[in-house]
């Protein structure tokens, strides 16, 4: 099992001093010594959020997150706007949904993003919506949303802004504070390169205002439990966390800061860039409109005349690079290739060789090497 | 920090090879490989169950369990009978009363158990009533519940019966099926001695009817969807699970399957009995009645004279042996001795010579030696 490449959206190839935190002894989580690392985790949390609020860590999927995000803010019926344009944003609408509110669907064609005029538009015909969901970067069709350009629009108004950037934070450009957004999410097995299974959220105080007055649909993730602890002292979770994952965590944070975030950040932008250079080389169609495209997962067609489980399953079994398929409707349509967490041109060497190799495998005209002179071209 | 023996009521120690699973290499959680580590994982945790329905996982806190069980099963106002004799009944009951149900409360003291005649009772009075929570052993008084005979009076009626395993699963008798529970919840770093933050639970034919029936009050712990996600091709979860903890939690019911659990209960039963006898060699008093005192933590009372800082705090930075306290309104009052998962007489004799020694030097009069005395004959 060590010899696949994962060229997902997430799990992201996990660093070996980071899996090796995640076997360091486990402590008790009451315990002086684990509210020192849970500080420290946290706080880098918060620099990588790019917020001077606190951020919290809840042992679950980056869903629990999202759903965090809805049950803590909604009173029966209350009007929620959520921005639509493929599966995670469905998501957002589905759990909003779920925990009672009256939702307002923004549809985006998938493949393309809203605009912030489109938010303008629909906060203006309805003055009772009391938060907006958007997700930063939609994995499942590789757009990227204009978050910033939406904050902007968003000042005016008094709704909430809940953005979901589990793929996106820590691989693009995400300023909690700068741009204004009121409630960030996001997951540790995307950009942040930490194995997969603990999530994080930072609230704004218009967000604690609301919250303060809201009872929370939840238990698990009523997130004034998680304030109260998280202020304690020693500082902790409510609920017994994964000590592991935290461990992890703040290793896979450390080297982020080591890093440098907006060397991070560039660094994923030029992945991309090439990626897609790679694939017009290869006279394949990006899914998305390339204006809109995401910085860490590209969404590609499929090429015409052979299927999914031919394409995916030649790149897995044998080429060993593992790519993602596309989800509902799109499965079996497109194909995407994650490019986040420890990404550089030596996993696009190696994901296009496979890439070139299979499609003349399977009978197509390529110009071999073309892909890879792309990624050359874009690292040079 | 590696050199603190942990005597909690969990988190328990980790072995080695347990640990070590945790830092493999990261799989795609959609993929045939992670379904098969998966498929594994829940058919051992069926096994240690004792049920021969499916099992699932659960990215999350014991508690992200305990909501599970309630939030599927809910119509508002449906009636929820509630054990409370200690902080995790309590919980079930306040998760019950933020998922909207109409909360009975059947008190018991704490440090006591409730009797089977006890739910008899109340579910003559009432037969509305939806389901019963036990919290079969209650971690914060030291108290076992008498799930086996709860179990007996509960099949002449309809209700169902959930039973929080967390700490109890792998170190006392829980026999789903046998004894008729309907859902049964656990968490992974108590008797299973693996990691904390995964949850498990399962779920009756009967209990399935119940929720097949109603909306879940949460997206993220709605079992429906853990349903259909798991019996796909390749099974899986429906959100992104903590993969390393499964690695971890597959390690370790793989150890619980080497001893064989009847082993496994027979030595958390010697180690309970060892503790007893050992704490009333020290003339100290055991908080909860003996006869319904727990197989996988001892509660005493704090000797008086001393204050639980002055206590754990020297067993701890002395003697380097992490005991738990009391909470809530015993905090101070009473001291907990966890002894689940990997527990032998070797961590008694440490535990006890660290108490001897830390009850001498804080002044007390004690026959030196008497506690170590009494472990070793329980496992003589």
């Amino acid at each position: 099992m060590d010899d696949i490449l994962l060229m997902l959206p997430g799990p992201t190839t996990v660093a070996p001093r980071v899996l090796k935190a995640t076997s360091d002894n486990i402590v008790n989580h009451r315990s002086a010594i684990f509210g020192e690392i849970f500080t420290e985790t946290t706080e880098l949390m918060s620099e990588i959020f790019k917020t001077k609020n606190q951020s919290y860590l809840i042992t679950g999927s980056g869903t629990s997150a999202m759903e965090a995000a809805i049950a803590n803010i909604l009173n029966p019926n209350d009007k929620i706007l959520n921005v639509v344009g493929g599966k995670f944003g469905q998501r957002f609408m589905h759990i909003a949904n779920e925990m009672g509110a009256d939702t307002q669907e923004l549809t985006v064609e998938w493949g393309d993003a809203v605009s912030p005029e489109q938010i303008k538009e629909a906060l203006d015909k309805d003055e009772n919506i009391k938060a907006v969901t958007v997700v930063h970067n939609e994995t499942s069709t590789g757009v990227s949303a204009p978050i910033e350009e939406i904050a902007k629009v968003m000042k005016n108004y008094d709704a909430l802004f809940i953005v979901d950037a589990v793929s996106s934070l820590g691989g693009d450009r995400v300023e909690v504070d700068k741009f204004g957004i009121d409630i960030c999410v996001t997951g540790s097995q995307k950009c942040l390169a930490a194995p997969p299974g603990m999530a994080a959220i930072t609230l704004s105080e218009d967000a604690w205002k609301v919250i303060d007055k809201v009872d929370s649909k939840t238990y698990y993730l009523d997130m004034k439990k998680y304030k109260k602890a998280g202020s304690g002292t020693p500082p902790e979770t409510p609920y017994t966390p994964s000590v592991s994952l935290i461990y992890a965590l703040a290793e896979a944070l450390k080297i982020i800061k080591e890093e440098g975030l907006e060397n991070r950040i560039a660094r994923h932008e030029q992945a991309a860039k090439a990626t897609r250079n790679a694939i017009k080389a290869l006279n394949l169609e990006l899914f998305p409109k390339e204006e809109v495209s995401s910085t860490t997962v590209t969404a590609v067609k499929m090429p015409k005349g052979i299927t999914d489980s031919d394409f995916r399953g030649t790149m897995r079994n044998k080429y060993k690079v593992e790519l993602a398929g596309g989800q509902d409707h799109l499965k079996g349509n497109i194909f995407r290739i994650g490019h986040m967490g420890n990404i550089s041109y030596k996993q696009l060497a190696i994901t296009f060789s496979a890439m070139e190799m299979t499609l003349k495998g399977l009978g197509f005209n390529i110009d071999m090497g073309a892909s890879l002179a792309a990624v050359n071209e874009a690292y040079l």
